[in-house]
């Protein structure tokens, strides 16, 4: 992940007002004509393409009769609550833990998360001292900018959230350590630590370190929810190597304060893949006691479906190499039109992924809400400005998070076309605003 | 559902001791020959059996490649909260409702239930006015014996019990009504209206018909779990009707408080169906809100192979027939050795259901852990006493719940052989103690 900066204004000359004038209306003519396509163009969600999707397309009957699972159990029936062991393995493999400390369940890494802060605001996440219980208002700390969803579930469920800025290295450990020390209600702290969203950094080693030690300085119920989401989503032939979190906590006597997340959404099939958690037995006999009272268990056929198809990670690994042959132009594309667009004014900086599902773009301050706004009119749907900061606000009204993947290449082509044209066309304003 | 009783105890007579005596040992002779086998039947669970599983085993591969809804969008990305339309419109088929008042979501209903009591304990069922709020304790309403899931949910989360008589046709509503008067807190009822867990009982058109009046006795956010889990699970070819209780609360302008579940647990695969809930707008309304921030929705994947491989109702009863053709001898078998051993006994009475899942049997007071206790000593596990009791306190101590459709015939003959010979021998040890 490098940031591509665009250099500052020039001083100030009548004929660079003229030139901007005559830019804008440029602009301007530019972009009403694309409003005469009538478009509906979306770069909002982070959504596999259908290109992806089909290279799946016999998952479905992999198993050609055949439900049994290596121990002998029969997929098809009600069965042990958190999974077949053959998927669990594989899971474990993904998370970099031991398959006993995982718990397979469902097709939504969301709601594993969410369940879990439920029931550890309410039961406690060791089952023993539930969170609304330790805290005056249970706090969790939010690298910014961030994931919309897990901010979303914060604040349905009454956790209180602190933003922390990111680097590009990971969140500005600094102060994380300094909140965790100062405040005794925190209880959380988000990470995507690969190819964050929406900002495509993957945490440093030292980083990553720092995360998993957070256990000495914290209360003993504060826990690390470590989403992995995109931790084989790679578009480089030489991606960014993550440290092994829960290895680091055990070394440092702090593995319970690690919750880590992933799901197969964005490998198999969006919605129809399996999710999965990987913590330390205090945790997951925990959440598995709580489990039991609201299910009889995930889908096995559908885990054993996985398994079938992808066998291990050398399986998903060449499977993501097929994603990445898919997903690479459409990245390329997207940064070209920043490139060439905006790469020599000063409307705005943007990241440059190496893998995951987002681009990052950060316009001048107190411009997001305009670009989106003058995209929306011509056709583009881009995710609301704030959406990826807790409560929706973003202070600096400057972040847009441009989701590049589910396009076709001649719609993304299009997109960010306009893109860049309502970019630059706000950020001209701005100048001349500011000029006149 | 009708109740096969046996005849009181004659009066005792020395001759009658010794009898008794004599028939004492020899159920002793017979369960330590059994215990010799070593043996390890189970009769806990309402699985289906392999034999059943085998049925569907082309479900798996039914979509050959196509992943179109009818809408044309993509079942195999994310998607709408509540499923696709054919999946809904199927799923309403089989509640007796309309397509937009139902919601398909995840492989288990009771998860549902879970999570609407959840959020209407939160938030209000109608998102609006939570329970929590209203109530100094929210407490529901539980037909005995019932189901023990339902029970243990409300436990977890906090909802008081109060239990309801059971009659041949449905939860007493005399008692019904008058807790509903007398008590502002109650605030659920749960029914399992066709082929009850476990007494088999399907509700009466006048009891179906009181229920779905009730929301004009009761506070306006009491609301009935209507679980129909067993609607198409007959074992007859004349099965019993069951009135439709949404239909019934719309003319009696009640049909706010009814909340319908149901899934293909027990008609496709347990684990790996699909599970939906049916509800006005008010109510369904609040609990999207509340799902959309859990999760991006369901397996839409799992739920387009059901639509293509069931089609519609007449697919689904055709398949519930060739159930019926492997259910019925397990039902008819249970019922020979109870009729054949306790027949002319004083040791029980018991259920003949004519669907559903369970045989519910009724020993003497004080004897249920007794005869449970000799069944699992002997190799035969069943349910554990009380459990279809909320907080586990069956207060006779007499109701055992017998499943016998996951054993195969074999296993089942055996394990009904040595439970008829523990009741018996309970009933004759009790007739000894008390003469002795």
């Amino acid at each position: 992940m490098t940031e591509a900066s665009t250099p500052s204004t020039p001083a100030n000359t009548q004929a660079q007002s003229d030139a901007l004038r005559a830019r804008a209306d440029a602009l301007e003519t530019a972009l009403a004509r694309f409003r005469e396509e009538d478009l509906a163009l979306d770069l909002t969600r982070g959504k596999p393409s259908a290109a992806q999707l089909d290279l799946l397309n016999t998952l479905d009957g992999v198993l050609a009769g055949n439900f049994l699972c290596e121990n002998g159990s029969d997929a098809r029936n009600y069965g042990p609550l958190d999974g077949i062991p053959e998927m669990k393995r594989l899971c474990a493999s993904y998370l970099g833990i031991d398959p006993s400390e995982v718990l397979a369940d469902g097709n939504s890494s969301l709601q594993l998360m969410y369940q879990f802060v439920l029931w550890a605001l309410r039961f406690g996440p060791d089952g023993q001292h539930p969170w609304a219980d330790e805290c005056r208002q249970a706090k969790f700390l939010c690298p910014v900018p961030g994931y919309d969803r897990h901010f979303a579930l914060c604040e349905e469920l009454g956790i209180e959230m602190i933003p922390v800025p990111m680097t590009n290295s990971g969140p500005d450990m600094d102060v994380v350590e300094r909140h965790i020390e100062e405040d005794p209600d925190i209880r959380g702290l988000w990470c995507v630590p690969k190819y964050s969203n929406p900002t495509g950094v993957t945490y440093s080693d030292a980083v990553v370190s720092r995360i998993a030690a957070l256990g000495k300085r914290a209360a003993p119920t504060f826990r690390v929810l470590w989403d992995n989401a995109y931790a084989v989503h790679d578009l480089t032939d030489a991606p960014p190597s993550l440290a092994n979190v829960m290895d680091l906590a055990k070394a440092a006597g702090t593995a319970d304060t690690i919750i880590c997340f992933g799901s197969t959404s964005k490998i198999s099939l969006a919605g129809a893949g399996i999710a999965f958690m990987g913590a330390t037995a205090v945790n997951l006999d925990a959440y598995r006691d709580r489990l039991s009272l609201m299910t009889l268990g995930p889908d096995k056929v559908n885990q054993l479906r996985h398994v079938r198809y992808f066998k291990d990670m050398d399986g998903i690994r060449a499977h993501m190499r097929k994603h990445a042959d898919i997903l690479r132009p459409k990245f390329v594309c997207t940064l070209e039109h920043l490139d060439r667009a905006l790469g020599n004014r000063a409307a705005g900086t943007w990241s440059v992924p190496e893998g995951g599902y987002f681009v990052s773009f950060n316009g001048l301050p107190g411009t997001a809400r305009r670009i989106i706004a003058l995209a929306a009119e011509t056709g583009v749907a881009l995710t609301p400005a704030g959406a990826a900061f807790p409560y929706g606000y973003d202070p600096d009204d400057a972040h847009i998070r441009l989701a590049p993947t589910f396009a076709t290449l001649p719609e993304l082509d299009k997109a960010m076309q306009i893109f860049v044209t309502c970019a630059e066309l706000v950020a001209v304003r701005r100048q001349l605003g500011a000029n006149d």
